[in-house]
């Protein structure tokens, strides 16, 4: 048992209180660590972009912004405290927290192992509450988390966790599509924009054993491409190559936020290709069917994974030493790597040490 | 062998040589009937709503209209001579012909039974040319046909098959892709149009075993979707009743030309849920990336089939007795049914008597 003295857990973040995002320590009180809860020091927290449109409003009305908003959901770090419950974890074990902590556990998505798409909405790890709908959380630029050990993920991984932070957003939202769509040896992958999401996108899809090209408009990132395991690059702006490169593909990874030509990428596709959009841009894109039905072509969304679906990417990552590229930063660096990030200055990850 | 004098097929038929599609007696010359081939004596040709596009060149300049065209692509017949290597039909059999005559039976497409999508483009049954690309194609408005005997389906129906035309094109239209996504019993469709493609599709989704709802704009269309096969109606004027629905099905079928919203559509998808597209809108449709990435939901466009699974269609169909809806009419009656067909007044195929 947790003596009761313990309970409330005293946690020490960085917050963001109006949406202009300028980030201050910020002291809360995390819940008390319960029987099949487990307490994460945090060691690493990845920026992901969607932490900037958050901490900025920018998703509202859609997604209310709540402040004060501690964001962070590529969450790495050590347990330091078990409930009498748990089985997972044991102290010491290195532990990852994704973008939810919780879920009803009971419905059709959950019981499917889709637990990201809850009928209920599931917790969110921060700008967000527990399923109690009341109690706020908030995320990992901060130093500790206390999580029901069933949305805790086990990292496999010795030395250094940096780079591991980022797979539990970044790495899931790009392994899940793969992986549904049948991608391993003899299939020709393209991945579109060469980002946080895209540079992990070209890594596990070359682990997996495809062949894989970068899109992207911008020819200078054509070494870095090749470097994180692309063997062709595409510039999408070179109108010659693009009609070159017609019906290539088997499948379109497409992590560009921006507005895009969703036609001119489904082009690419040979028959019965897929292009899966995890980027999403803030205004709808003109679909032609056309696109589509010729070559009996497809477009599929994709959003993060379920907790069974994100250990099986973790596994995979450590077996094929696949981890994200990372710029390592300290917390009073956040704007500045806010600011970097949307002009997508960093290769290719922020990840803020926390320890 | 077939005698010399025998060579060339005369053929009378009805074409428009203008985009005003004023139809009149057309007569011409179909290629001798070789070792492979089969002449087919047609007996009925359906009215498919293509046949109106190309007549009057509303597809150009993508697909330009050649004139004389003598259009129908939804053709049964019987066999009235076959070459000396025919193996698949005898004289006297029941035979149809879909939208194309012809492959390269060499590619990727071919090899993998995706004629259809020939690398070297398909001989289209008429506005087309054989895969010499110099002879012209001429369409089913007319009394023979002759065709190598893969191309050709067996129609292994009795009686009157005037019903089975239709299933040669709005048949294997909208069964390859609830066949390829799985539609069976369980599973929850949506057929959204309830015209010449839509009224195949709740035929066939229902004959899998699915329960079926019609989508539409027209209230007074639920009687019939009901006696069509269909469980359900919805209309998707009905602001309500869509909210009430929304995450209800496995499967949208849409066979809506008309600009319609996708975004509304996708919302009426469970998890994981699939829309088929298989009518084609004259403009780009706005599609939003929240609607695909929020449930993991896929788009997918489908056209025809290629010859194998057209007959595996033809063999349901007759298996589960399923035709079309047809309006029999003669061939003076064409541009009537033209015109009725644009403002979607047939129940639900004209299908034009060509004995």
């Amino acid at each position: 048992m947790i003596p009761a003295e313990t309970k409330a857990v005293a946690t020490r973040g960085y917050a963001t209180h109006n949406k202009e995002a300028k980030f201050e320590p910020f002291e809360f009180a995390r819940r008390e660590v319960g029987p099949n809860d487990v307490l994460i020091d945090i060691e690493y927290c990845g920026i992901c972009h969607t932490d900037i449109h958050q901490a900025r409003a920018e998703w509202e009305p859609m997604i209310p912004a709540i402040y004060p908003m501690v964001p962070g959901h590529e969450i790495v770090g050590r347990v330091t405290q078990v409930g009498d419950k748990v089985t997972k974890f044991k102290v010491g074990d290195a532990a990852g927290i994704g973008c939810f902590i919780d879920s009803c556990g009971e419905c059709p998505a959950c019981l499917s192992g889709n637990e990201q798409f809850c009928f209920k909405g599931c917790a969110m790890s921060y700008n967000g509450t527990e399923m109690d709908r009341t109690t706020r959380t908030y995320g990992g630029y901060s130093n500790k988390y206390v999580i029901n050990e069933d949305y805790a993920l086990k990292v496999n991984a010795t030395g250094d966790l940096s780079g591991v932070a980022p797979l539990l957003c970044a790495g899931i939202t790009t392994y899940a599509p793969l992986k549904k769509w049948g991608v391993g040896p003899g299939k020709k992958v393209a991945v579109a924009g060469l980002g946080g999401l895209g540079h992990m996108g070209v890594k596990i899809a070359a682990a997996m054993g495809a062949e894989v090209t970068v899109l992207s408009t911008s020819p200078s990132k054509e070494a870095d491409a090749r470097g994180l395991g692309a063997t062709g690059f595409l510039n999408t702006r070179d109108e010659a190559a693009v009609k070159a490169a017609t019906g290539s593909f088997d499948l379109i990874l497409d992590t560009i936020a921006a507005m895009h030509d969703y036609n001119l990428y489904l082009s690419l596709l040979g028959l019965n290709g897929v292009m899966v959009v995890v980027g999403a841009p803030s205004e709808p894109i003109p679909l032609n069917a056309f696109s589509l039905i010729g070559g009996n072509k497809v477009i599929a969304g994709s959003m993060i994974g379920g907790i069974a679906e994100t250990q099986e990417m973790l596994d995979f990552c450590v077996e094929h030493g696949v981890t994200s590229d990372v710029e390592v930063i300290t917390p009073d660096r956040i704007e500045e790597a806010y600011d970097r990030t949307v002009k997508s200055d960093v290769r290719y990850r922020f990840v803020i040490d926390m320890k």
